[in-house]
């Protein structure tokens, strides 16, 4: 059970960080959901609900009354409290009984997988600690919950091939569907109609999952399918995943519509084909355990200035698992959004994307989306990757 | 358009509650989404984003530039900005311009619908205005963001009336469908396959939803339909709710199953079912614009124990709208978990359940759930009331 493993994981990283105590302070978790409830627990939580890990190995419940029996057979959590009231006096119990030096609670100002905790919800844990004298001994478990998150487990990683499979043989379906005169959302409802007939759900938003963009016109990536109509000259691309089991894929692919007469695409068209799969190959090389994610984009970011075209105007790559931009570190650039992601450095068991983009003046973008997950020696496509444009 | 009608709304409201400027300020939100962007953007924001609204009127969205088309085409916001790098700059400029005299974030620790701004956020934010000296001005948007919640406009108000009678009528298929011998999992996947006939999907976690409970022996509300069989003799009793162009209903009813020979339910029972409905009586009466919410659940809390029956573990009923648990104000007892939602004061257009519970003994669970709407003169059910124990 993926739950066990993960908060045994846990028990691990708070020994490892030098942590004793780790809450996940949650209400109405249907409503916003702390992304760390996916590794505690199988349900959504109504009332304010505690779930604490102590460095020791123990591990406690606290949640309202009317949830213990769920709790209480998932059979993760040692002691499960049910309570009518409120939490404050359990909460008040439990701590004194451990008396830890340091309670690290879910806030991050660089990941949001790490920031699940609310303003308001840190004011009120901050309030009842303060009853008991605690409150200085809150810090962030980013850390931790970047680590939980980042180092796959084998299961994990299995979920997300599975994923990546799927993905690469819809695109295989889908280049054969595709031909001058349709349109984005056309091939896009195509690609929704195989993901269904799978049993499987898309990746993220289904209102721009797939996106589909044509020729030069397209109106760029995070945008929704259009009735924009695919022509012969144009280069085409699409970004798209699915989900198996809670985890899922992030790829992109390009495509070029022969024109008339034309039996290769034209010299334009290969070179910023090869120059972006060139950037992946050069990027994943430079992808190993311990190295800085900023140096990994710098890598791509400056082969594809040197041939002449553009910076992508974002970063090339971020790490996938239950969501499709999930976890701390990102290869990306030192620009003030990403915060300090691109000084995480690269761990063993993080799946990553690795996705260049480049416009081909007239004719649209190429870019292609590979997920990597890095092992001990390096990183390991997690599917076969994209190195020939696809003719239509 | 609900969001332009919302976001006019706002305006309104910053005007009566005296705030120069009210910061939904999020990241990610398809992985965690502050509840209040439902009014403001019908799509994720992957980027920092801030939606700005002055009392002056005045909107701005600040967003990612390759969200900008998204955000231009709704064409709520009179300014919208992308950006590349980062959002800092861009926000100092908006505010210096202004120099609101108070900036409302979305925090609160009474109510996690007013509560979507992330710890790890304020902080970004916090610091952010401290680099031009404007962080003393943040204040909670509680007051805002709650009325914004609560008051109904008619659009919404349609909406749950609608999906209130979906819910009925659904009720009433699913009477003739329950027999002796059928489980609670078996009647909860009859009702789920209505609801896909429809072409809906049910209001809440669809692990408990139907939740269904049969005899002495069920598992209590927030447990989602076991293998348990129903019974002759049983009181039986289900809550369930759908949701319809983003908008939820959350009812309850209750069901005897006849025993051979019985024509009626017995006498116990119907004590038990006609106790709740004059609960529920009793509480719709008192429930009118300025009441306090603990009053209203004292009402009926009080006339169940006159009657000879426990306190009911839980509020006697909840705000509900794009969720089922949605707003501050809770008819509900003083108890620690509900801070001071019970006496957030109960205004015009604001829907409320309403519903209490009691324990039959040997029998089950009688328990009713309505929903009804706060007018100018009093409140009004949304759809028909359970006055008589469906017998089966």
């Amino acid at each position: 059970m993926l739950i066990r493993e993960k908060v045994n994981q846990a028990v691990q990283l708070l020994q490892e960080f030098e942590l004793d105590c780790w809450i996940t302070f949650v209400r109405e978790s249907g409503i916003m959901r702390d992304p760390m409830m996916d590794f505690l627990c199988d349900s959504d939580m109504t009332w304010h609900s505690a779930f604490i890990i102590f460095a020791t190995g123990e591990t406690h419940a606290i949640i309202g009354q009317m949830e213990k029996n769920t709790i209480d057979e998932m059979g993760v959590y040692q002691n499960v409290t049910g309570y009518v009231e409120g939490i404050k006096s359990h909460l008040h119990e439990v701590l004194q009984d451990h008396d830890p030096r340091t309670i690290a609670v879910n806030y991050s100002e660089n990941s949001e997988v790490c920031d699940g905790l609310t303003h308001g919800m840190f004011r009120v844990l901050r309030g009842h600690l303060a009853e008991i004298g605690f409150e200085d001994r809150i810090v962030s478990s980013e850390k931790l919950t970047s680590a939980l998150r980042a180092r796959k487990t084998a299961t994990e990683i299995d979920r997300m091939r599975r994923a990546v499979g799927h993905t690469i043989d819809i695109f295989g379906e889908v280049s054969g569907y595709i031909e001058p005169g349709k349109t984005e959302e056309e091939i896009a409802e195509f690609m929704r109609q195989r993901v269904r007939d799978r049993g499987l759900v898309v990746g993220w938003d289904p209102t721009h999952c797939p996106a589909v963009f044509t020729g030069p016109e397209n109106k760029g990536p995070h945008y929704h399918p259009t009735e924009l109509v695919a022509e012969r000259g144009h280069v085409l691309n699409m970004d798209f995943g699915v989900k198996v089991e809670s985890y899922v894929s992030d790829m992109q692919r390009t495509f070029y519509l022969l024109e008339e007469g034309q039996s290769k695409a034209p010299a334009d068209v290969i070179k910023g084909f090869n120059t972006i799969v060139k950037a992946i190959e050069l990027a994943k090389e430079k992808l190993k355990p311990g190295v800085l994610p900023v140096e990994v984009d710098k890598v791509a970011r400056e082969y594809i200035v040197s041939q002449g075209y553009g910076e992508f105007p974002h970063g090339l790559g971020h790490q996938v698992g239950r969501f499709v931009h999930d976890g701390n570190a990102l290869l990306g650039p030192a620009w003030e959004k990403y915060a300090d992601k691109v000084y995480q450095p690269v761990e063993e068991n993080m799946v990553f994307t690795i996705e260049p983009r480049l416009r081909v003046p007239g004719r649209g973008d190429a870019t292609i989306e590979e997920m990597v997950v890095v092992r001990k020696d390096g990183a390991e496509f997690l599917g076969k990757p994209q190195k020939e444009i696809i003719l239509i």
